[in-house]
């Protein structure tokens, strides 16, 4: 008799996403104003178009089959600023590599994830009947997580992070990488914000820190910064120095799938030589942190990732935040603690939408303050 | 300290097509005549290549983000023939979702899988640490699977079968249904080939037989019938029927992807609005399994896909027939052995390469037949 994996038992029944969209449609106002969004708002770049259009007529006038496993070399190329185009894997999300890359380890494997995190990490790990270790961001640090006394084997790090928009910086990262090498740990270290940071002293590569080519396997996404969220390309990077973990990923990798389709590879090369601005969105993200501080909010992140982690005045549970935001005045944000337990009380603001929709929601902010 | 997932071990060190990959490379000839070949010889259809172009157009007139992660609904709908659209999940791969199937059981479960069989059933089993029961596909049966005297959990099927070719007919599958049916397991079940089929009573989908939806997953793609290997997308139907298996399959889906590339979705709807012709490629099979059989090679297969399973008139090991028809007659094959050993002393032929390819490798074989 075919049973289930027992490890679906350990998800939490409803996902994030699905319990807003269900209080969003419940709130049934029709002008909201979504500071929720983890989504691109602006199009395609015309390169990245372009490039797709050639590739599918290419596809037309020759056969193009099976591209390798592991992405055309291209791309790789392209991507292999640190390392060798070798030690590049293209494929369909930070998200996939994100949680197939858990499949790479042994089952008694120490997982720490930080808290708040985006889910993926923890759930990925769950299904695989692991115990995880939550690595606590705290308010007093200014949710930079810092790392623990305890031995862990396996540590995810997003950076700058999703869901506080906090960014570590050279020194704090470094903090990481010894101890991972003192550990014999892996550290994943997502980037996928990367293209959002503005600080001087926040490396947008954890290979910029001596060391982490023997430590670290790094996530790479056209996702928000090239607006590639509807088309799927990204990337990891798997030093050969990591041993063993380079074959397996290639061999898993040759198992799962047969690579990304070759139009959306030619797109991803296009915006790696005409890289995408991501200046308004810099620039709404500086203008909601400032209005939401003005307005007596305690923020977080905005300035190396569009993401604010903020508390108002007055202390309330993320939900009743995020309640009396949608019903009262028709902002949608997210509630922190869908993050995890650490994010209780604050909720994440988003300036994905762009300056429209910043300025928008702080005038009715504005509006709330004055009541 | 990280330590790699012991199961790596399991897996045989070089894939098949590796191996092949080299001793053609070694051979060093520049004539070598393509029988081995598992992708497409004929480009994209003109329907798919529009499709293509009008939807990366629309991305860049509007922001086009995230999808569903179990596809757009679009798409969905066309391939709801035996099922609702809730039931199917789009994907970039059947090669992903055989694999990543494989997830959602229990570790205990006992799985059966095919011999001759596609590596990446057995591959990814393995790697989760599962023990296997081979599934002896037997000369004296024309290599067609029979249902086991011992109760199995997990059954992956493909017919038309990759390697033999070998297509199940209604009454041989409704064996696999009642066994299935009665011992509570799940088939598995890869129609990729099904575009290929020209025998009346060979099904294109399991579900044609009474009592499948309460234990059938079947897989469908793209990849061969229009010629998407280089695009990716195919289809999983995971009925409702199935219980708390769908709503799993659902979840895991929702932690590992954001849905495939939008433009390769539209691609896919337009091949299912013009479905693409076969019948090149059909002739060409029939062209080439007659020809072997007329040179004297036992021949099974090549009626419903276009893989030929043979061996010569004088018994031989695969690999013996490989290098032979590589380093003498500059054909290449794929031998029988590297898909299972019961796949010891044949080879697959396939006719993906087309009529003049198919005609060619005959003219060489005429004149090894005369010596």
């Amino acid at each position: 008799m075919a049973q289930l994996n027992p490890y679906f038992s350990l998800l939490e029944e409803s996902y994030l996403f699905q319990k807003i969209a269900a209080k969003k449609e419940a709130a049934s106002r029709k002008d909201l104003i979504n500071l929720g969004i983890g989504d691109i708002s602006e199009p395609l770049p015309t390169e990245a178009v372009e490039a797709l259009q050639k590739a599918s007529k290419e596809m037309e006038d020759r056969p193009i089959g099976y591209g390798p496993a592991n992405g055309y070399l291209f791309l790789r190329e392209k991507l292999a600023l640190h390392t060798s185009a070798d030690e590049v894997f293209i494929s369909d999300g930070a998200k996939r590599d994100s949680a197939d890359l858990a499949d790479l380890f042994h089952p008694s494997t120490r997982v720490g994830i930080c808290d708040p995190v985006y889910p993926v990490y923890r759930d990925a790990n769950l299904l695989l009947g692991r115990s995880i270790t939550y690595i606590c961001c705290l308010e007093e640090n200014g949710f930079v997580p810092l790392p623990p006394k305890e031995p862990l084997d396996l540590i995810y790090l997003c950076s700058p992070h999703n869901p506080t928009g906090v960014a570590m910086n050279r020194g704090e990262l470094k903090k990481w990488v010894d101890y991972a090498l003192e550990h014999e740990a892996i550290i994943i270290f997502d980037t996928a914000y990367a293209p959002f940071i503005t600080s001087p002293d926040v490396p947008a590569s954890i290979y910029e820190i001596p060391g982490a080519q023997k430590c670290a396997i790094e996530l790479g996404s056209f996702s928000k910064g090239a607006r590639f969220t509807g088309l799927r390309c990204a990337w990891s990077i798997i030093p050969k120095a990591l041993g063993e973990i380079h074959a397996a990923w290639a061999r898993r990798q040759s198992i799962h799938t047969n690579g990304v389709s070759y139009p959306v590879q030619r797109a991803a090369e296009a915006v790696c030589k005409h890289v995408p601005s991501t200046t308004s969105i810099k620039e709404a993200t500086k203008e909601l942190k400032n209005g939401l501080e003005k307005r007596g909010w305690r923020c977080f992140g905005g300035i190396d990732a569009p993401y604010i982690w903020a508390k108002p005045p007055q202390a309330a549970t993320s939900w009743e935040i995020f309640d009396r935001l949608l019903n009262e005045w028709g902002i949608v944000c997210t509630p922190g603690s869908g993050f995890g337990s650490q994010g209780e009380g604050f909720v994440r603001f988003s300036a994905f939408g762009g300056k429209e929709t910043v300025q928008k929601a702080l005038r009715r902010l504005e509006a709330m303050h004055a009541l």
